[in-house]
């Protein structure tokens, strides 16, 4: 498989999986950057995740116009906020926008931030901004519908890995596709275990800025421990033919 | 397919998604106005939704009475519900009563009210009346189970697009089977970030009413983003094969 | 069918619809009275109930002895719990035993009592008691393990439907086999709900004697209501071609 | 079967029991002592539990060295706890580490004790210790991942059956296979009762250490209890082709 031909394929496990662990449901998207062409982006055309298959990835540029001008397919309304992330920060290669529903409660109470306490949500990062659309633009249908929101997205996510988003979702920015998708289930799980933490009372546990750097010192898209996670889902999502690990690594 | 073929058609699709997304089990129901005699609804004899199909299928008249005489199948108890909706809104199509777990707190527990806190909740509208049978009717086994409790009901909902009914359910309205459907679903996931969100403390954001109308704005039933959720849910549901969206719009 | 082998039919639906529906697990059980002999129940020997067969049913006296002598089949340890309640209470015909994960909170922390709140969990009754073994019998395995805790569990219940047993689960008992599962049921819904209602604050509107009362005289097992939904479980639970319904009533 | 092609085939049913069951997702692994030679165990090579078979298992000696020096195959990075809990505990032959979600919050917010509060969950025992690799490591990315920090947390866990791992999960050991993944799978039971019981308000029943002795004494990893969940969760696995009850006991 050459490089483009391994990224629309691992696109597609990644649509399947975050659709089985219940990061998408009809909406919510995943893209990644063209590996040889930096300003280009594969994203799929508008479609519930877990339907989507090889045929359905539309490229991009950064402005998120599609770049076969006569491309008649349905877009995704939202694509502009994977476009602006990656415009923004040449060392992200995968971005996701979704709905995770567990996710949804620290982006509209802001008194509890969301921050890593668990150890596979060190991913996670430090510090999770949270965005209102309102703020910038007033009142709209909350989606990132146009270039300058997606600007203002991208420039509140700044050098973070995950952004809330109020009353509508998250977007989460990594150097792969296995790396976002990991990130993706995980944040979910980790508010989950926040809020149960808040109801048992006391002091919270955070993970320290070492443990975090610790962490993410210690992962690759292909190492062992993060290959493992992605096999086990893509297999769980009924795509394990489609998995392909690269012999450098 | 004729007008009626087709809604009959996209009613037996709302059944299985209904029960398949958990928003109702043996017991709610889904009605849908006659599109060529506004005076008319058509609603599945009384058997669990999941087992819904064509041929269940009966028309009614706006008192909830069947339009074939000497029909003798077993009917809703509660198809008043529809009834008396349609009979006092003529710009709604089609109506859901439920009973999805995670809106019942709301309907006994009324210092937190239910209101959009989520993009995909809008359409629940900014104001979500309680109605309590109590009120009018004393101690009853709850049920609406007459044309007097119908129109009391359908009084109390008003003009908005869903009504709690309290230690019951809630019953919902739209100008369509998708909207209702995706109104219902997604109820029940506003009120759990709702129930999360309290727990997280502080203030919540609550969507404007400026939002609320941009989104409302937005959408019809087969607007690209509408139709993508109703595909997805219908493919989940196992009826994908009987998916038909109308050439017109 | 005549009618042991009804209810020994019905007793299998049961069993299934109780494990698909998360009442029971590996443990818990149901039993149902002899229809010809008030002295005798049925009861499945020691299998989970997901396992449960017509020739796993066993024939029990009213101190859970073997019918016959010479049976070397494993029985439940707590079958006492089945003996003593149809001992004591000749209007019940069938009883559940299960530790229904969301019932348990209400057995161990007291101060909010588990009472009906929705329309489905009327059946509960107006008061639940508490029966604690620790204080008949001192430091037990909790288990219901002879004739006397069976006795004594049974004198808590009274003409109650239900009783939680602290820090293990409760004990049901109704008319029918088809009214104690769809009590069991909904009565970790009806748990659910309440602990929901609480987090969101204020006070909680529960069922009033009255409603209650209304709702019970409305219902046998075999109302097109009750039926509903033990059709729907059934199909869910694989086992609808077991389903039988009497032509009378 | 011999005595270590049966400690195997049940090795592998744990494994499947554990996923199925939402003990352990891609991470988290069970150990088995050696039945003839104490100062080894098997251990699955590094792969999600769902997928392990019998030839993925590996025999490690009490340090986590692999018997077969050319071993090539990738090893769990967090063996050593299964390791230097065998080394310290004689009377163990069966260790999971896992992070099942519900067990998380005691970890990181310890104002409320993990301890028993329902009869299936007494097997935990008396007192679960709380362990923090950042005490004696300071900043780690939190995996137990050489001998000193398997040492430090068997120290920590000491006589016990449970200890919490802060921000990571647990580690559990037990006299048999059988018993370990029942404690495991309860533990995340009991953990979410305490949690909602805590909502409910007031003062929480716990066991009491004599209820807490008595069901220990009475149960062994063959009796006809401990059995009957065995077989319930492997048949739901899909492994009750492998199920293997030894003539003795």
């Amino acid at each position: 498989m050459n490089a483009v031909d391994q990224v629309i394929n691992d696109l597609v496990i990644a649509n399947r999986i975050l659709a089985n662990e219940d990061v998408v449901d009809a909406y919510g998207h995943i893209a990644v950057r063209h590996p040889k062409n930096p300003k280009r982006y594969f994203i799929s055309r508008s479609v519930a995740p877990e339907l989507v298959t090889r045929d359905d990835i539309i490229e991009f540029d950064l402005e998120s116009k599609p770049v076969r001008s006569k491309e008649k397919r349905q877009f995704y309304l939202e694509r502009f906020i994977h476009g602006a992330i990656m415009e923004a920060r040449p060392d992200v290669m995968a971005t996701i926008h979704a709905h995770a529903e567990d996710t949804l409660p620290f982006g509209i109470a802001k008194a509890t931030p969301l921050r890593p306490v668990i150890h596979s949500g060190s991913f996670i990062g430090a510090h999770v901004p949270v965005w209102d659309i309102r703020e910038d633009f007033g009142d709209t249908n909350l989606l990132v519908a146009n270039v300058e929101q997606g600007r203002s997205l991208a420039k509140a996510l700044g050098s973070d890995n995950v952004a809330l988003m109020s009353g509508h979702g998250f977007a989460a920015a990594a150097r792969s596709i296995i790396e976002v998708v990991r990130l993706s289930v995980y944040l979910a799980r980790n508010a989950r275990v926040i809020l149960h933490a808040k109801q048992l009372g006391g002091e919270i546990r955070y993970l320290s800025q070492g443990e975090i750097e610790v962490r993410s010192r210690g992962y690759g898209p292909y190492s062992n421990e993060t290959w493992r996670t992605w096999e086990y889902w893509a297999t769980k999502a009924g795509v394990a033919k489609l998995l392909y690990k690269p012999e450098t690594e």
